[in-house]
């Protein structure tokens, strides 16, 4: 990249946004295997978020890989490409004071807590979406798991390519036992009890 | 891309979002020469929406150029790159309900128009920022056309690399001539006038 670049600083500081929108901005990372109900978990979490009167944004595998990721595929090398982009877009919106929930696999330590450095403490949530894959295959809600059996589709996470859980996240939901509505629930516990959000009287 | 996706849809309309915030979303894409004060007006365009009680987000060479383009350079396919990830990163911020400001020199006409066509009709506002290349070069607050005279910036817009002017922006900025304040005013303007915003009595 050139270095004939300076940072511009914003006239509007995210203070000044998260003050006007009476919550902080922060990055709620949804991982975990295919068919773990991470993207079904962000958009329930977000439209209580909205309940709430805060900015939410969900961005997930579908989405972005449509759009931004769209000259991405699905080796190694591309997946990490693909949740560093993420990662930058996520802090962005987090900077315009938007409560970003990404649900990608993100099968890689290392590329989520990439992600995790590049903002400041309190920033980054992971959120570990612990269901089995055993669980995942039963459910195999796209048929993903089949063809991945198949070898139709290659470099399949928890079938021909690795899974990496988080060691330390900030929440574990057990979305392969516990019904949505529990699981929407423990998450927002956390921001209450966090402080990114306040619960209205 | 793989083909095993399906477009997941957000509990939370933009329309939604919209009624929320009291605004319409949009993309306000500044395009001009280096020095032309794309960045400086959109800035302060934001501010003012700000003030207004808008959601806004403004993204920059700068920003986006250390983050999520960092690994692009100035060369024409580099250059189209960048200003395709922006595109459809500013589309996601106007799903959000964020009026999205971008600042770039965006050369090309179309990579511009594909931006365009990303959108919906009305969501994309082209405002070319009319400064002549001899007024960028005079005021050269980056000293970056120095610079470029002296052939230690290659592939420099104006100098060694073309600027394809806008022929339909929604908006032309004679930001060469006109005081800042005025600048602000016609953008606001435009986005009262076609009802993007409502001014406050």
């Amino acid at each position: 990249m050139s270095t004939n670049l300076r940072w511009e600083n914003s006239l509007v500081s995210r203070l000044a946004r998260e003050s006007k929108n009476q919550h902080k901005s922060v990055l709620l990372w949804f991982t975990g295997l295919s068919g773990a109900g991470k993207s079904t978990l962000a958009h329930a979490v977000e439209k209580e978020l909205f309940v709430l009167g805060c900015n939410t944004f969900v961005f997930d595998g579908d989405n972005v890989r449509y759009g931004l990721c769209s000259d991405l595929g699905f080796t190694e090398k591309d997946r990490t490409e693909n949740i560093r982009r993420v990662g930058e877009m996520a802090k962005l919106f987090v900077e315009a004071g938007v409560i970003a929930l990404t649900a990608f696999i993100s099968p890689y330590c290392t590329d989520r807590e990439r992600v995790r450095q590049l903002m400041p403490e309190g920033d980054f949530v992971e959120i570990y979406c612990n269901c089995s894959i055993e669980e995942c295959e039963r459910r195999d809600v796209k048929g993903l798991y089949k063809k991945a059996r198949q070898g139709l589709i290659k470099n399949f996470t928890g079938i021909s390519a690795p899974y990496e859980p988080p060691m330390r996240p900030e929440l574990e939901i057990n979305t392969g036992a516990l019904p949505l509505e529990e699981c929407v629930g423990q998450v927002i516990r956390y921001l209450v009890e966090q402080h990114y959000v306040a619960m209205k009287q």
